[in-house]
C-alpha cells in the first residue's frame, strides 16, 4: 500500500508536471527507511498511537519544534541524483599534480578498490569493539601496523590516525605528556599544513613551539622533542643521526615525519633511534580524494606505548586459546579516560588503513622495492636534464621530489606548465617543487623536461643516467616485509581470495542489523556511495588551484546550504575529518569567539556525566577546564546540578557541552531553558551532534539556542562507518562565530577570515571525497523524506522499546514514556541472581547472528539499542525476539535449569568449531548453543571465528604486529 | 624472484624509453597468471623437466607449432588499459533510444549493478552442474521462472535463453518436433530480427516459414503453430482469442512473443491458452549494452515440458528431505541427447536473468506495475499530442509504443530528432516509430513533442489526459508475483542481505579454484571487467545508427585484428552469442560456402564420439548428418576409423567437427594429417575452440587446416561465466568462408556480404557488451603474457597429473606421457570394491571446499580435471591433497575401515545443520566429516547449504517455481 497511498496521495495535489501526475515509481526515502506504511502503522497502533506525528508531537518538546518543513529542494530520484553529481563532477579539472606536500598520485590497484572500497562487506561494518566477530578487519589493520612498523623500524604502531599533520600534533602532546616541558621544536621544512595544525593545538595545551632550520637546532632542558620531514617537504634527504643523538642528550624526544615509499630506499627513522615516527599511507593506494580520506600511522618505541593516541589491534587469545585479534589497551582512550586521556582521537581511518595494507600485500616487499626505486631513477633522470639546462637542483640528495632554482621566471615555467595541464609546487621564493610518484610515465618525464625548457631527448638522459653509478645516500640495508603474509597473495586469484576470507570474518549491514546506539548505522546506499570512486572526484591534488576544484566547490557550497537549513546554523566548516575534530574545533571557534570578545578568563566548560569521553577530551585539548554536571533519573541533566555550576562558575564560564538529544536517549523537554541560562551567563552552548538523526526535519539546534555543533556525517548523514572510519565531522555555527571557523595555510577554504582560530587537518576541507555521500543523501531524501526518516527512528526505537519492556527495565524515557531514536535496557538487575552482565548478552548475541548495542556506555553494565529508520519491522522483531530469549535464558539460570556457569550466555559466543566438535561436555545442547531461535538459519547464520577474547591476556602480552604462521605445507608432497 | 628477473631480462635489451629502462612493477600477465616464477620453476623440476619450453615442445606435435612470436601489441599496464578503454568509448555516442523492438532503457538498480554486475561472488560461479553448492544462483533462477510463469500465466518457464529471436526460432522447432509438420506461420508484425533468426534456423530444419499479416493466418494440417508478438513490433495490441481457437482446431501451436513489461498491464498470453510464451527480459534492469547479454524467457504449458530448449531449474529434496534446488529434466539437454537432443543450446543468460529476477524482487508486483502503467500512460499524453497536431496513429491499441503516420516527411523530423539526439524507428513507408519505457521524463516527452511539431504544452495535455477515461484495451485482470520474495525485499537494506544470503551460497571463484575440465575457469579480472559497466558501452540500443557505436566498432575491428593472429584465421563474426551458437554458425557458414560451390550434398559432419554433446546437436540443427568417429585408447581419433568413414562418405562429406587438444586433453600429433585428409576428401574442418588455451601463443588452428572455430570467450579469453551464463562464441574463418558469415536484416555487421547465410542472433554483433572483457585480457596480456599462460596451464595440469597419478590412474597422455591443459582420472577401478564413483568424489569435494571437476564427461564414471594458469601452486597443492585425501578415505572403505554405505563419502557432502546436531549416529567421526584436512580451516571453510541432493525425486515431482515459504513469526509478538 505504500506506493499506491503516495500516488493518490500526490494525485490530489494540482497537477501540472508528468512528474507530479505520474510519479515514478522510484521513492529513495521508500528505499532507505526500512518499514513500509503497512508496516509503520502497525507499530504505531502497537503504540497505541494515531499516527506518526502524535509519536513526535510527544516526544520532542513544544518549545523547539520545527513548525514548517524544511526548506530543501525536492527530492531527486537516483539516476537524477547520479546524472545532478556527474555535472557536477565535470566542472572539476584533474590534471596532473606533481605538488608533492604528502599528496601523491597511486595506483589504487583494482581489485582492491571493486572488492574493499567498492564492497559494502568492506565498508558497512562497525568500529571493531565486538572483535569476535571483526577479526577480518582487525587482520587486515594488524597488517597495516606491521607494515607502518617494518617500514620505519619502529617498535608499535598504531592503525589508524586522520591525517599526517594531526599525527604531528598527536606527536607534540606525546612529548609534552611524556617529558612535562613546555617547548618543542619544529623543522621549518616540515610541510607547511603541519606546521599550522601543530601550531594550532599546541596553543591551548601551553606548548611554545619554535619554528626553526634543522642546523639552528638547541636542545635543552626545556626542550621536549623535535619534528623533522624526512625526506623534507622540498624533498632534501638529510643525515639526522647527530640531530637525534643530540636531542637524546637533554632528553628530548626526536619525532619524524616520513614517507613509507621513501623509506623503500632510506634508511628507517627506527634506525636513526628515533622515538616517534608518523606519516600518511596515502601513497599507498588511496586516491588523492581532493584531500581525503587518508589513514595516518603513528609508530612509537616501546616504552612509549600506553601515550600513543588512537587505536591498537593486538594479538590476544579467545577461549580456546586460539589466537586472535583486539583492539588493545583501550584504557588509554578517551572513553576511558575522559579529560585525562592521550588524545581525544576517536575515529580511526579503518577502511584506508585496510586498503593501504592490501597494497602492501598486493606488491609485496619487492614490488614496493621496486616501486620506489622506480620513481627514485625518474627523479634523478630528471634531475639530470634539468641540471644540464641549467636550473640549479638545490637538494642534492633527494628521493621523489627535486627543490628547483629555474634559469626562467617561475611564470615562465607556469605557463608552459599550464598548457601541459601540470600541476607544480610554487615556492615564494621563485623556487619550484617537482615531485614524482608511481604513476610517472615516459610521457610525463617528457612533459616535465619540456616545461623546463630541456632540449635533450629523454632517452639520452636515461642512458647517461644508467652509467652514472650515483647512489642514493643514507640509503637502506635493512630488509622489510618479510612476513608471509605480505608474500603470498600476488596473483589477483589469491588476493580475491584473501580479501574475501577476511571481508567473511566480519559482521556487517550485509548480514543483519548492528543497533549501536549513538552510532547511528543506517543504509549506504550504493547509490550515495559511486561518485567517491569517481576519477573526478578522487584524482585532485588537496593543494590544485581552487580553479580546478570548482566542481567541489559547488558542492561544498550547495551541502553547506542544505546542512545550515537542517541545523539552524548560518554556516559550515568541512575542515574537522571526524566528529571528535568537530568537538575540538568547535570548542576553539568558541574559544577565538570568547577571546576577540575580551573573554579571555572563559574557560570553563560544563559537561554533563553522561556525556561521551570524547567530550571532555576535546574540551581539555582546547585549553578549557571541565566541570561535571549530574545527570536526573530520567538520564536528562540534572536541572539544580547545572543551575548551580552555572552559576558558581559564571565568571569563568565559557561553554556548555551537551549532547541532544541525551546519550541516554531523551529528548529533555529544558534544552531550550538550558541554553538561555547558559548565554545569560555569557557563556555559549555547544551541541553535540551525535543524536543529530533524532532531530533532522522535527527540531535545528540552531533554533533554540545551540551555537555550534559538529555533524557526524558518519551516523546521520550515511557515510559507512568503514569498520573503524572514515568519519568526518564538519561544524555547523551560528553567525557570530563564523569569523573564528578554521582556515589553511595553502588554500583557505571558502569563507575563512582572518580571525580564524587556526587549522585542524592536513587538507582545507578535511575528507572531501566522502561529501558526495552525505550531499546525496540529502537530494535523494528531500525535506519529507529527511523527516519521515526521522520519525521512523524514533518509531522503531519506541517500538523496541515496548517489545523489550515486558523483559527488561528501559531506564529512561520522557514523561509520556517514549524515548526518542534509541534507549537502554538495563542488565544489572539479574547481575547478582545469574552472574550474567552486558557483555554476556552482548557475546550471546553473536549466536543469534546479531551484533551486540553500545555495551556499558552512557550507563555501566547496560546496553543501549539505536535500530535507526533502515531497518524493516521484521528486523526489529528478529533482534527483540533475540534479546527476549536471551532473557528466558537468563531466567533459566535463575531457575537452576541452566549451569550458572557452564551455560551458553556465559560461554558465548560459539564457534563452529566448538559446535562440531566430536566432544561436547557442555551442560546445554549444540542446538541450543548455535541454533537458539527459529530465525537463525543454519544456511545463512553468521559465525564468529573465534570464541571470547580474552582482553586482559591480550593487554599483558602485548603483540600488536602480524603473529607468526605456518604455511600450509602438503601432507601427501613428495 | 619473478619480478626482479624480468628486470634483468629487460635491462639487457638495448634500452630507449624510460619504460624499457625502469619498467613498472605491474606486469598484469604475473597477476593473471597463478604461480610465481620461483614456484613454476619448483613444478618444472617436479616434473622432470629443464624449463618451460621443454614441456610445449614434448607436448605440442612438431608439424602445428607456432614458431615465432604472436604478433600482438606488446601488453598494456592496468591503467593503460583503462584508459584506453575509456578512450574508445568517448567515440560512442549515447542518444535517446526510442526504437523499441525489443530493446528498451532501463534503470538498472545500483545497488543491484554494484551486488550483483560487478560482485565476483555472484560472477565468478559455474554453470549450477553442482547444485548443492549453487543454491544462491538457483534461487535466484527459480525466481526468475517464476516471475515469467506468472506474468505470461504459462505453466512453466525455463532460464534461460540467449536472446528472444533465437527463442523464437527454438519456439518453431518445438512446434515441428512435437506436431511433425513442415509448416509454420509468422505474423509480419514480428520484430524483423526475430524473423530473420526464425527463417535462418528453420530452412535446415525443412520448416517451410510463411510470413503474413494477422488477420491473413489460414491454419491447417500442415500447419505446425503460428507465431505472434504482443504487442506487435508497430506497438499495436491485438485480441488474440480468435486466432488461437482457429490455430487450435487444426492442432496448430500457439506461439507468443511478448514483453513482461506490457503483461503488467495486458492479458497475458496464457490467458490466451498460448502453447508458448517467449520474449526477452532485458527491460527488467539490463542494460541495454548495444546488443546483449541479456535473458530471454521461454514458457510452455505443462505437457510441452520436455520438449523446452534450455535450463530448467527446479525443486527437489536433499539427504535430509529439505527443499532445494537444481537443474530439472537434464536428460533433454544436449549433453545427454547429442543429435537428438530438444536444442544445442548449453549456456543461458544466468547473471543476466538473475538481474531481472532481483529487479522484480526489487519493484516487486505494484512496483512493477506502476512502472507499466506509467509508461503507458506517458505514451497516452504523447498520442494525444501527436494526434491534435494532425498524425496519425496508426496503432489505435497501444502499450507503450506509438506507429505514427506524420504530416511532415520523415527526414524534417529526423532532423529535429537529431538535433535532440534522439533515435526513433524510421519504416521505410515514412511512418515512424516511438517507443517509451521506464525511464521517460517530462523532459523526454517535451522534446518527442517537439520533434513532431507539437506546440500545445505537456501540461495541457496531461490535464486533458487524466479526464479521458480512454482505457487500455485487453487489459489485466489477474494478478501476478503474489509470493513472498516479491514482497518482501523492497528496502534496500533488505535487498542487500537477501543478495548477500544468496551469493554466499554459492561457491564461486572467490572461494577456491573450480577444476572445470573443458570450462576453463580462470581469474576474471576487475580490470577486465570494470568498461561494462560504463554508460558509453552499456546505455547503446543496438540497432542505433551506427555513427553512435564507433567506439564499439574501433574495438571489433582491433580485437577482430587480435583474434586473427592468435587463431590464424582472416575474420571473425562476433554475432554468435555462446559457443554452441558459434558452432551453429560455424557449420552453416560452412554449409553455406559448400552450397555456393555446387557442393549441396555434402550434408555429412564426422564427428568424434567424444565430442561434446553440442557438436552433434549444432551439426542436427544446421541439417547435417551425424557420422560418429571412435576414438582410441589414448583419447585420440581412431584414425582407421576416421579414414574408413571419411572415404566410405566421401561424396557426401561436409565437415569435421574436431576438438582440439581433445576432449580428452590430449594433443593429438595427427591433428595436421587429420585436417589434410577431409580437405583432400572435399570437406571442411571445423575445430571446436572449447580447448583454444592450451594453443594461444603455441599453435594456430588456422595454420594447421582448420576452416573455422568458435572462440568461447567465456572460458580461454576471460568472461566470467556468470554461473551458467553469459557466455559469446565468436567464429573465425579462413578467408574463403569469410563472405557467408552472418549477417543481420537491420544493422548489418562490418564485413558482412550478401552471400551470409543468415542471421543468427537478434544483435548484430550478438552480445557486445562483455566483449571488452576479452579484449582487455589480450591487451593486458601482450604476445609474451598470453603464451606463458598458455604453457602455465599446460604445466599446472601436468603438474597435478603427476602428483595424482600416484593415486589415481590418468586416462590419457600423449606418448611422451604429458596431457595438454586438462587430464581425466579414472574413478572406476574401485567402484566394484568399494562402491564409490565419481559423484560420491565429487560430493565429498565439498566437504573438502572444492567444486568437483567435469563429471562422467567425456569418459563416464571419470572426473576430468582443468587447473587453468590462474592457480597457484599452494592451491593446485590443497586440490590434490583433497583427492589423495579421498583416495585414502576409498582405501579404507577397502580396507573395511570405514562401512561400505555409511561412510563419509556416500554420506557427503556435510552441512553445518548435519555436523552440529546433538544427534550423531554415524560410523565415523564429525570431524571426519567436515574438516578432512588440515587445510580445511573452520573459519573460513565454504559449507554446502544443502545436503546431497535427489535429482530422481525432483524430476519425478516436478516443480519448477518459487515453493511456498513460511514468513517468521516472532514467537514471542503479542
Amino acid at each position: 500500500p505504500k506506493r499506491s497511498l503516495q500516488f493518490v496521495k500526490k494525485a490530489a495535489r494540482s497537477l501540472t508536471t508528468f512528474r507530479d501526475h505520474f510519479p515514478k515509481n522510484d521513492d529513495f526515502s521508500n528505499r532507505h527507511i526500512g518499514p513500509t506504511e503497512e508496516e509503520a502503522y502497525q507499530m504505531i497502533k502497537y503504540l497505541g498511537l494515531k499516527d506518526i506525528d502524535e509519536l513526535t508531537n510527544r516526544t520532542i518538546p513544544d518549545n523547539i519544534k520545527l513548525t514548517r518543513p524544511l526548506n530543501l529542494e525536492e527530492q531527486l530520484d537516483e539516476p537524477e541524483l547520479i546524472s545532478r553529481l556527474m555535472k557536477i563532477a565535470e566542472n572539476n579539472k584533474v590534471w596532473r599534480s606533481y605538488m608533492g606536500m604528502g599528496y601523491y598520485n597511486t595506483h589504487v590497484p583494482n581489485t582492491i578498490l571493486r572488492n574493499m572500497f567498492e564492497n559494502p562487506g568492506w565498508t558497512t561494518q562497525y568500529t571493531p569493539y565486538q572483535p569476535e566477530i571483526s577479526q577480518g578487519r582487525l587482520e587486515g589493520l594488524i597488517n597495516y601496523q606491521t607494515l607502518v612498523c617494518d617500514m620505519t623500524k619502529m617498535e608499535i604502531g598504531n592503525a589508524s590516525l586522520l591525517d599526517e599533520s594531526t599525527a604531528a600534533a598527536e606527536a607534540v602532546a606525546l612529548c609534552h605528556r611524556q617529558t612535562k616541558r613546555n617547548k618543542f621544536i619544529i623543522d621549518s621544512k616540515c610541510h607547511p599544513q603541519t606546521i599550522a595544525v601543530c601550531l594550532t593545538r599546541s596553543l591551548p595545551l601551553g606548548i611554545d613551539i619554535d619554528i626553526v632550520d634543522r642546523d639552528k637546532m638547541i636542545f635543552d632542558k626545556k626542550v621536549a622533542g623535535f619534528l623533522l620531514q624526512y625526506p623534507d617537504t622540498e624533498g632534501t634527504v638529510h643525515d639526522m643521526q647527530n640531530l637525534v643523538e643530540e636531542a637524546h642528550k637533554h632528553q628530548c624526544l626526536a619525532v619524524c615525519a616520513t614517507d613509507l615509499l621513501a623509506l623503500t630506499a632510506l634508511k628507517p627513522p627506527g634506525e636513526y633511534d628515533f622515538d616517534i615516527a608518523l606519516g600518511s599511507t596515502q601513497r599507498f593506494g588511496v586516491p588523492l580524494g581532493y584531500g581525503g580520506p587518508h589513514a595516518a600511522f603513528f609508530a612509537v618505541k616501546d616504552k612509549f606505548k600506553r601515550l600513543m593516541p588512537g587505536r591498537m589491534v593486538g594479538v590476544s587469545r579467545d577461549s580456546n586459546g586460539k589466537d586472535c585479534y583486539r583492539l588493545a589497551l583501550q584504557t588509554r582512550e578517551q572513553h576511558i579516560r575522559r579529560n585525562k586521556a592521550t588524545s581525544n582521537i576517536c575515529t580511526a581511518q579503518a577502511l584506508l588503513a585496510n586498503m593501504s595494507a592490501m597494497y602492501a600485500v598486493y606488491h609485496g616487499p619487492k614490488g614496493l622495492k621496486h616501486i620506489g626505486t622506480r620513481v627514485h631513477k625518474a627523479t634523478c633522470v630528471l634531475a639530470a636534464g634539468l641540471r644540464k639546462t641549467g636550473h640549479v637542483i638545490e637538494n642534492e640528495h633527494f628521493f621523489d621530489t627535486l627543490h628547483i632554482r629555474p634559469v626562467y621566471t617561475p611564470s615562465e615555467i607556469m605557463i608552459k606548465a599550464n598548457q601541459k595541464k601540470i600541476n607544480l609546487r610554487y615556492f615564494e621564493n621563485g623556487n619550484i617543487g617537482v615531485s614524482l610518484d608511481e604513476t610517472i610515465e615516459d610521457e610525463d618525464v617528457r612533459d616535465l623536461l619540456w616545461i623546463f625548457g630541456c632540449e635533450i631527448p629523454l632517452e639520452d638522459l636515461i642512458k647517461e643516467e644508467e652509467n652514472l653509478t650515483e647512489k642514493l645516500k643514507h640509503s637502506r640495508t635493512s630488509s622489510f616485509l618479510e612476513h608471509e603474509v605480505f608474500n603470498k597473495y600476488q596473483s589477483e586469484t589469491e588476493i580475491v581470495r584473501y580479501m574475501k576470507i577476511l571481508e567473511n570474518k566480519d559482521l556487517s549491514l550485509v548480514h543483519s542489523m548492528i543497533p549501536l546506539g549513538s552510532c547511528t548505522m543506517k543504509l549506504n546506499s550504493t547509490t550515495e556511495m559511486m561518485p567517491s570512486s569517481w576519477p573526478a572526484l578522487s584524482s585532485i591534488h588537496p593543494f590544485a588551484p581552487i580553479e580546478q576544484a570548482q566542481g567541489y566547490l559547488q558542492l561544498f557550497l550547495d551541502f553547506e546550504k542544505d546542512l545550515c537549513e537542517i541545523t539552524g546554523y548560518d554556516k559550515i566548516s568541512f575542515q574537522p575529518n571526524s566528529g571528535a575534530q568537530g568537538e575540538y574545533a568547535g570548542l576553539r571557534t568558541i574559544k577565538a569567539y570568547l577571546d576577540d570578545n575580551d573573554q579571555k578568563h572563559r574557560v570553563v566548560c560544563l559537561i554533563p556525566e553522561s556525556a561521551h569521553g570524547t567530550n571532555p577530551a576535546s574540551a581539555k585539548m582546547a585549553g578549557m577546564d571541565v566541570i561535571d554536571i549530574k545527570v536526573n533519573k530520567q538520564g536528562g541533566v540534572d536541572m539544580l546540578d547545572l543551575k548551580n555550576k552555572a552559576e558558581e562558575w559564571s565568571d569563568k564560564l565559557a561553554a556548555l557541552m551537551i549532547t541532544y538529544p541525551s546519550t541516554n536517549g531523551v529528548f529533555d523537554k529544558e534544552i531550550r531553558e538550558i541554553c538561555d541560562l547558559i548565554h545569560h551567563l555569557g557563556g555559549q552552548v555547544y551541541l553535540d551532534g551525535a543524536n543529530m538523526n533524532a532531530q533532522v526535519g522535527l527540531c535545528r539546534p540552531g533554533d533554540y539556542g545551540s551555537d555550534v555543533s559538529h555533524l557526524n556525517l558518519h551516523k546521520t548523514f550515511c557515510i559507512p562507518h568503514g569498520g573503524g572510519g572514515p568519519g568526518m565531522g564538519p561544524i555547523g555555527v551560528k553567525a557570530h562565530l563564523a569569523p573564528y571557523l578554521p582556515t589553511h595555510p595553502i588554500v583557505r577554504p571558502a569563507g575563512a577570515r582572518h580571525q580564524s582560530f587556526g587549522t585542524v587537518s592536513a587538507a582545507p576541507y578535511g575528507s572531501s571525497a566522502i561529501l558526495p555521500i552525505s550531499y546525496a543523501y540529502i537530494k535523494l531524501m528531500g525535506p519529507k523524506g529527511l523527516k519521515r526518516a526521522t520519525q521512523m527512528a524514533i518509531i522503531n526505537a519506541n517500538y523496541m522499546a515496548k517489545r523489550l519492556s515486558k523483559h527488561y527495565k528501559i531506564l529512561f524515557t520522557n514523561n509520556e514514556g517514549f524515548c526518542a531514536h534509541e534507549f537502554i535496557i538495563d542488565c544489572r538487575n539479574f547481575k547478582t541472581s545469574t552472574k550474567i552482565v552486558a557483555t554476556d548478552i552482548a557475546k550471546r548475541l553473536q549466536d543469534y547472528g546479531f551484533h551486540a548495542p553500545t555495551m556499558s556506555w552512557p550507563v555501566s553494565d547496560c546496553l543501549m539499542i539505536e535500530p535507526t529508520e533502515s531497518e524493516s519491522k521484521s528486523e526489529l522483531d528478529r533482534y527483540c525476539d533475540a534479546l527476549i530469549s536471551i532473557r528466558k535464558e537468563i531466567d533459566m539460570i535463575a531457575e537452576g535449569k541452566l549451569d550458572l556457569h557452564d551455560n551458553p550466555l556465559k560461554r558465548s559466543p560459539h564457534t563452529i568449531q566448538d559446535v562440531t566438535a566430536s566432544e561436547w561436555n557442555r551442560a546445554y545442547s549444540r542446538e541450543m548453543a548455535a541454533f537458539p531461535a527459529e530465525f537463525v538459519n543454519p544456511t545463512s547464520k553468521f559465525w564468529p571465528p573465534v570464541g571470547r577474547i580474552d582482553d586482559i591476556y591480550g593487554d599483558s602480552h602485548f603483540q600488536c604486529r602480524c603473529p607468526p604462521v605456518t604455511t600450509y605445507k602438503s601432507a601427501y608432497l613428495d
